[in-house]
């Protein structure tokens, strides 16, 4: 049982601090610039909720800065605490922590958002730390959250971030671009979502390559040809269509 | 009960004879140029297999061509049957069946492999026909095996066939993408099977618009210059990022 400090009202912030309180540690405080969302997080997980910096007490085993990427750096140099501190970004540097004596890295590779609940086991967690003391530290804490704790270096950790903007960010705006292309033609989303979860579902057991299927993964120039057809009045959507294809091709 | 012939034995082919068959139609034959793949497939559904078109019995009540978008017209001229002849594809034009005299198309929209179970009742099937009669029967006949059929035009059809390219092929391939980029590293694909079925989940119950997230979305410029930095090396992934975060820059 670990005294933590969750710094954060957000989506990682709600999820982790939900996952270490159930596992058996104490949330000593919830900090927000967000009084309400500070307030009604910390209720969930039995601590006191402060939007004070100055008031987060400074003896805790963990300080967890769940708080946007551009935040981190200010939020840190305010932070005089004793106990481990350590960010959840999967893109900022670790020094941006190096004021304190001991500091890390505790990054969740999923996208979180707090209405929808997660099952943490499953998720991979990326550790890094400040010395070897620490790693081990963090690696116990994410133990007790996830089956996929990985200790890795600054390089490893960014190379996973920008991969999962691929799989997520990325997939979700095609997702996006899927759904507007039906909508001009006054075709419901729904269609789609069995095939969306299908393309999910394939990857669990293949590698993509795989399971990669299609007019441009074939070669079939008429049907390339038909669907840039239907995008002429697009060149936004066309451009993306011609890049994907192209790569697709390359890739064969 | 309909007496259907199926044509062709690959992933359509198989899921739909399986379908119509578990549905209590009777599969009178399966013809495939691949003799072993058409008995196979013939074996299951209690049928004749043949891989000669002039074997194929003539007075069935529907002919399903589901074979490569560009064997349709080929197999249809060399088909001589007094039932309905509808194709499976979603680009190929209706009338590559105009020889018949009752033709259209049984489109359904969902990524098929052989070996993986589907449920055939949540898969959108979309219908086009030759008359309203064919168009009636093909809809019945989709009812037994989905709850959702649609009455589609080719324009309609068409347009749901390229957003499925967006929503599978080209998110497979970002899949892919991110599968490289982790390999280069030495990271596991694994680690990226969380997120990519959770953000499939997000757009089952949101539009994707709803639950876009990252630097992209964000205008996080220091993310993305980090992001750029790590894809120096790879110049086709790198123009990939660019043109999907101003795509996705762009549409806020």
């Amino acid at each position: 049982m670990k005294e933590i400090v969750i710094i954060g009202s957000g989506n990682v912030a709600t999820h982790l601090a939900l996952g270490l309180f159930g596992s058996g540690n104490k949330i000593v405080c919830v900090y927000s610039r967000n009084e309400k969302n500070a307030e009604a997080l910390a209720k969930e997980v039995n601590a006191k909720a402060t939007k004070n910096l100055q008031e987060i007490p400074t003896a805790a085993d963990l300080y967890l800065l769940a708080v946007k990427d551009d935040a981190i750096s200010e939020v840190s140099e305010s932070l005089s605490v004793q106990g481990v501190v350590a960010h959840t970004s999967g893109i900022t540097d670790i020094n941006a922590l190096k004021k304190h004596k001991c500091f890390g890295v505790f990054y969740p590779l999923q996208t979180f958002r707090k209405e929808v609940e997660i099952d943490l086991k499953q998720i991979p967690f990326l550790i890094e730390a400040s010395d070897n003391e620490t790693v081990q530290f963090l690696k116990n804490i994410a133990s007790q959250l996830s089956e996929h704790v990985f200790e890795t270096n600054t390089q490893s950790r960014q190379t996973a971030h920008l991969a999962a903007v691929f799989a997520n960010n990325f997939t979700n705006h095609l997702f996006d671009v899927a759904q507007q292309i039906l909508q001009q033609n006054n075709l419901p989303f729904d269609m789609l979502k069995p095939i969306i979860l299908q393309t999910a579902m394939n990857v669990q057991t293949h590698l993509p390559q795989e399971v990669q299927t299609g007019a441009a993964a074939r070669g079939d120039e008429k049907t390339i040809e038909a669907h840039l057809k239907l995008l002429n009045g697009n060149p936004q959507y066309k451009r993306l269509y011609e890049l994907l294809t192209k790569s697709i091709i390359e890739k064969k």
